[in-house]
């Protein structure tokens, strides 16, 4: 595909008009003022339209999209023993399917070319991203209550399966993660032999870490005062790539071990607000230099996988913190959202628009009337533009996504599977099955 | 019109399936599970659309759409003295009338149908309003730094203009308010008459309040340590309907007196945020029984007038700021959109679908991934739809906005107008003119 004469961000966030970039294969092949003498086929015309990386969702659980708006209001307490734990409990192979192709067209819809997720029923989410053309870095989230080895959990036969039959799947676009779900779902002997693990096999690691200020707390009462990153380094969770989701209730001596161990922070400003859980000192993490990345979180405490929005919380938020509207630039939260989250994946080949890069590319339209007029596009991106405004989505340089067309996902077929698995779930919820 | 087998919310936020909406004049004539017997004209197809009252932006300054996106994450001293006052300086009839199209459009686009504005070029703005069909609540914002009477005020005079030549304008759609712009940028004189005034006319009456802790504090040590409420209140102006932008930080005795005299608090969450001044204690407005609207505040400090998000941000931030996720449902986020901010307006015959209402209506597409499933309609209306689900804005029964296409506004040339007036006003200040 060609797009031509088409507006682009650049690595720096600097706007270029009547651009030419040329896609072949599945990476970004030529960029130039001029038009290319290559045939790059179907030629896009670029006409008030913006091509930019697409964006990377560093926190999700995409099957949760079957609660979407189930359970709102509640104490957390009572979401999670009397909404989601039930709901969850009647989940198969089924309903995560059709939750996580559903999950992945809302994706797709608003931007999202790759997202690191944490679920169950790992196989069928493998099943959907491969099938949909995404890009996902997966993990089966492990927790355990007893004194039992690491090697007998469930989860972690699941985790291997999953690692030795997706890992590298669909040309690199699939990888499997380990995810150890938090500190206060496991125990000290679990920690170190599935940091061990992890390690040895040498895939990346995804953890709840510092969402609520009782997990925080709790965790320093339970381990002699460490906070769960003091108390995750020590075990050697953080020895692999690790995305660290939430770190809301983080303290100065975290961001030491943070930065030192290169851990990606995925905030997930939206989340937070709706469970209450507080706010992410991402000024604190950025000045000292700790990379940080955007997620989701599951759509039920979202409830929407709208990454524009996302952005608008995440440069929205640490102002009113700080007090202190100077915080936060249009830059940084391009940047978190696109390159840093790429980076956060192992990804280092996509997030940018350069040559020679993966084509996970958007365009958005920029003829709104919310667009308009134009000081700075970059401005407007994050300021202004709405989810929606997403028109085009394309991932190793196939086209997923377009005007409202789904590519790779029967969108009807999925609403209504996914209408169904809901029905059912309540359904037996309600018979008390 | 006839809406035909569409889904409704009706007063109590409850979902009705299936219900026929006949459109008669500017009224809803008929809603019901039936077919009407009359004939409404023109049917629209309800699939998969939810027909709902629109939105009443409760505090905006349209035309500064101009200014979008130019000057950000300044300091408020800097984006006010280096970018604002500066780029406003250089406003005229021209610039002014198409930068107000500009915001109606984008307002209609999401589903705004009446706004409450405070500017000046007041009669510009007026022909803007009366031409797209849009419904204002429209005041000329007055400001005094002299000991000057308020007659001999040119901001009065041009109130006094409008308030004679365009109040009522419209069949109603156009109300003329009188605005004070802000106890720090007047004085008790000028305060007790216009509040005199405005009683004496018998309009309603916009104005700032308590948006910044130095606004808030800076009022209590110039007038006795009365706080700006206490103080506005003191002087009469509060006998007035009053709409009351921002009041982020009112007191405990300021809400008694807000109470007692009936004022709508316009909350603008998004710019709050944005300029970094803080959060209005909505929660305890709502204990208190004050009634609570929503307003964009100005395109330059939000940065859209996506009202949908805005109502996310509303039903979102106070959550974590109460550290309690049951606080603000998504009832009392609808309400304070549509009919709280209706009666703010003083417009009691319309923000509700109700038989013999104005109609003031809006169409959302429902069909979108992110709509799906739907365990419950208002959830995902508050929490997961986009701003861009608006697909038809209807304002005294009269299609406004449809499917992208903008009847009464050519927003092709409004853009191309709004451009080349940025572009003069950049130059004009560059030159140094």
């Amino acid at each position: 595909m060609l797009f031509k004469q088409i507006t682009i961000l650049d690595g720096f966030c600097d706007t270029k008009k009547n651009m030419f970039v040329g896609i072949k294969n599945n990476k970004i092949d030529y960029i130039g003022t001029e038009a290319p003498t290559a045939d790059y086929g179907e030629v896009y015309d670029g006409k008030n339209k913006l091509l930019m990386s697409g964006f990377f969702n560093s926190h999700a659980h995409s099957p949760m999209t079957l609660l979407r708006g189930y359970g709102e209001n509640l104490s957390l307490q009572d979401w999670l023993t009397k909404r989601i734990f039930p709901f969850e409990d009647k989940l198969n192979d089924e309903a995560v399917y059709y939750a996580t192709l559903l999950g992945i067209a809302e994706s797709i819809r608003f931007g999202i070319v790759s997202s690191t997720d944490m679920y169950y029923f790992c196989d069928k989410m493998a099943q959907a991203i491969l099938e949909s053309g995404v890009k996902n870095n997966l993990s089966r989230g492990l927790t355990c209550f007893t004194d039992a080895d690491l090697y007998d959990l469930t989860a972690w036969k699941e985790s291997e399966e999953l690692f030795k039959g997706y890992h590298g799947g669909g040309d690199g676009r699939l990888l499997v993660e380990m995810s150890l779900h938090a500190e206060y779902t496991s125990n000290p002997k679990i920690v170190r032999q599935f940091a061990e693990y992890t390690k040895k096999i040498g895939v990346g690691m995804h953890v709840h870490v510092s969402e609520t200020k009782e997990e925080h707390e709790g965790c320093k009462s339970r381990h002699q005062g460490k906070t769960p990153v003091a108390y995750l380094n020590e075990l050697g969770l953080f020895d692999s790539r690790t995305t660290a989701a939430h770190c809301v209730w983080v303290e100065d001596e975290d961001i030491d071990i943070l930065l030192e161990k290169g851990v990606t922070v995925a905030t997930c400003p939206v989340s937070n607000l709706k469970l209450a859980s507080g706010i992410c000192p991402v000024t604190k993490l950025l000045s000292a230099g700790i990379p940080v990345a955007i997620g989701t979180d599951s759509v039920s405490s979202n409830n929407s996988l709208n990454f524009i929005e996302e952005m608008k919380f995440f440069a929205l938020l640490h102002k009113e913190r700080q007090g202190d509207p100077t915080v936060i630039t249009p830059q940084e939260t391009i940047y978190a959202a696109t390159r840093g989250g790429a980076l956060g994946q192992g990804r280092n080949d996509t997030g940018l628009l350069e040559e020679g890069f993966r084509a996970d590319l958007i365009v958005l339209d920029l003829s709104g009337p919310h667009m308009s007029p134009m000081h700075d596009l970059k401005n407007n991106l994050v300021y202004s533009a709405s989810g929606s405004d997403v028109v085009l989505t394309m991932v190793d340089g196939k086209v997923l996504y377009k005007d409202g067309e789904y590519m790779t996902i029967d969108l009807e077929k999925v609403k209504f599977e996914a209408e169904k698995q809901k029905d059912r779930i309540l359904s037996e919820l309600s018979a008390g099955k």
